[in-house]
């Protein structure tokens, strides 16, 4: 018998996953069962599949599109802000003691697991994965590394949210393990094969797209906000020794492309709503096709994770803030698609590391490529990971009251092949 | 009636699908029927559901996946080489005079259909799309127009195939038009957003990959031949000035994701097996894990042709040879793995704009980046693609007596929006 509804909403006030929250994922209720949708709540995860099927999604598109069938939230994110408005309403309603879903015995012992019991999996599936690089303190500090502070910005870099492409089939979800990878590196100024020795975490927000837009319709950055279906942590792994080597001219390749991994959870973007606030000013100002609206910034806070290898205690590498993020997601998706470029709905777009006045999100900066190893409590040092280091990126924004959680993107390192 | 199959064969020795060709593709019958997988014979199609259905596919492999069914090739592309070799005796065996099919009317009736009756597709979901940079000539050519002949080629081109990831969503079969892109572009030092005035095309063949690894388990050189399932031609269309200004750090975005059109026949690499010669000698020596068996090259001719806006003429831009390529597709696959990357049945690789001793692959190397325009034969000049131009890829290797055509990838300029 699951618990009652009362006592699965009785939660602390720091909790990820309130009735305030309702992120959707995909779970498999056991290791081999069809992956289904749900959303989760407290301590568990309800079934979209069993609540659709009862009937409490009446909006004539969810009722059309019956999106909670499928397999992935590809087909609700293919929908508009009003049908996802509808859905979070109906859930809203129902996760309230007295609720219909309360009221029915059966219903809610047929939706209800355990977040402990079931599988998580990817979300969606990614059809193309664009990583940006939005944090000025993040290009800063890494422009300073390498170029010096003088020439820290590249002189594109305030005119518009330098992006690339990145890899979508290496996206991966939360607890997956990451294999260091061999690549080729220079050792004395000679091409080597071998594993990387400069593994990196980056510590990132994932924008999954919504709706989508046809190939040579660009979104005007004053709708982007519509293809904003919701977010997610990521950690865009990076191997600094392979992509130093590669990454001139077209830009970082196997350096990245080994994995990515996000948290399982999409806290849509209405749940994030109350956290939005001023971004930060922008001079110049941008041209008039990534002049968007105010509030831009998304006030959420981020905190990297270290359980080193060998330890089960864990060290607070470095706390962040999404505030400080220089290009919202609405001017990403007006400049991604400014072309002509389309978007799909499951599509991801990546921030790029967030570092902040309060904190920087990746080792390369942190230990300033390496040069100031980093002493943890444990006696150990660290320039960048070693095999066995598990890193925890955590997240979460602060409403009235309650926490609007993004749990958790965890990855352990295993020893390359 | 369709025509016999005698008559579909009689075809002269320069026509790009006789019989030892037999490429495969995705159709519609009608505009809006659904799409089928074929392949393409003479002036015709054959329908390979019809075929399956029908009980000619006997291989265990193909029996039990049914890969003919899909509306792309993506299952079928997801078996071995075995399985692919064995579709391909069948049909060698069925498109020949006096075979079961040539024999049974109605079955020849419902199978054949007249290429310029159907409608054609991608010929796969495009999971991911990758680019790379493998003519030696075009990045010498390049180079030098940027950097100068002393410092063409980057450190590290002779060491590693360089490449990057491009989008998958915006590649387009051959007609597909191409709206020019509009963008932000350094106009007298400052960043302006204007329709691109340097809108080129780039001359590459494409790679679809068959098999697939899994995340972490690196493809070896010396298997990679395994995961070519065939060749398309492709024009990685370009926006010459939005590129120059964005890809400083992270390479190529807007500039290149705005239109990717390739061919919509897929000639399998056991079709261009007769096409394998050495490649280009490499020195340095690459790395073991790079290091390919001969024949590395493949002779394949391939021509760029331009249909003037207003003209109904045509006028051969360029001739260039893929023979000339210095990393192979097998390359290729060894190098995107090796740190664990996985590929995905379906996955399209560029080879990079094909430039050769006898001729170039774009108009920037052609026109020296705009200085030197091209007369055409209707009294006008090209520095760059104008609206309304249409672009036309061909190619084929040369066989015993036939050719294996590639085919065509066209595409024709529309104005910005």
């Amino acid at each position: 018998m699951p618990p009652a509804l009362a006592s699965v909403l009785d939660l602390p006030a720091d909790h990820p996953f309130p009735r305030q929250n309702l992120p959707y994922g995909v779970f498999r209720p056991t290791p081999h069962a069809a992956p289904r949708v749900g959303v989760a709540v407290g301590a568990g995860v309800l079934d979209l599949a069993v609540l659709e099927a009862a009937g409490f999604f009446a909006h004539p598109a969810l009722e059309a599109a019956r999106p909670f069938r499928a397999p992935t939230l590809n087909a609700f994110m293919a929908l508009t802000p009003e049908a996802w408005d509808a859905a979070r309403t109906t859930l809203l309603d129902l996760v309230r003691p007295g609720s219909p879903l309360d009221r029915a015995a059966s219903l809610w012992e047929a939706a209800y697991h355990l977040r402990s019991d079931v599988t998580l999996c990817l979300p969606a599936t990614v059809g193309d994965y664009t990583d940006f690089y939005a944090s000025r303190e993040h290009a800063t500090n890494v422009g300073t590394l390498f170029r010096g502070p003088e020439r820290a910005l590249q002189p594109n870099w305030l005119h518009l949210p330098v992006g690339y492409h990145g890899r979508a089939s290496s996206v991966v979800v939360s607890g997956t393990p990451i294999r260091r990878p061999r690549g080729q590196v220079l050792v004395d100024d000679a091409p080597a094969f071998r594993p990387s020795e400069r593994l990196d975490y980056e510590l990132e927000m994932g924008v999954f797209v919504g709706g989508g837009n046809a190939l040579g319709a660009p979104v005007p950055v004053e709708t982007a906000h519509r293809h904003v279906f919701g977010f997610v942590l990521l950690n865009d792994w990076s191997a600094r020794d392979v992509q130093r080597w590669e990454y001139v001219p077209l830009g970082p390749f196997l350096g990245k492309n080994f994995a990515t991994t996000i948290s399982p959870w999409v806290v849509p973007a209405a749940a994030l709503a109350p956290c939005r606030v001023p971004g930060p000013h922008q001079d110049p100002a941008p041209l008039p096709y990534l002049a968007a609206h105010e509030p831009r910034g998304l006030d959420v806070h981020l905190e990297v994770v270290l359980r080193p290898a060998g330890s089960t205690g864990e060290v607070v590498l470095s706390r962040s803030n999404a505030r400080h993020l220089y290009w919202s997601p609405e001017q990403m998706i007006a400049h991604h698609t400014v072309g002509g470029c389309n978007l799909r709905p499951g599509d991801l777009l990546g921030t790029g590391t967030i570092s902040a006045p309060e904190g920087v999100g990746s080792l390369l900066e942190q230990t300033e490529n390496g040069r100031r190893p980093l002493s943890l409590l444990d006696g150990t040092t660290r320039t960048f990971l070693a095999d066995g280091d598990e890193v925890i990126l955590r997240g979460w924004g602060q409403g009235p009251g309650y926490r609007v959680g993004l749990g958790e993107a965890r990855g352990r390192i295993l020893p390359a092949p």
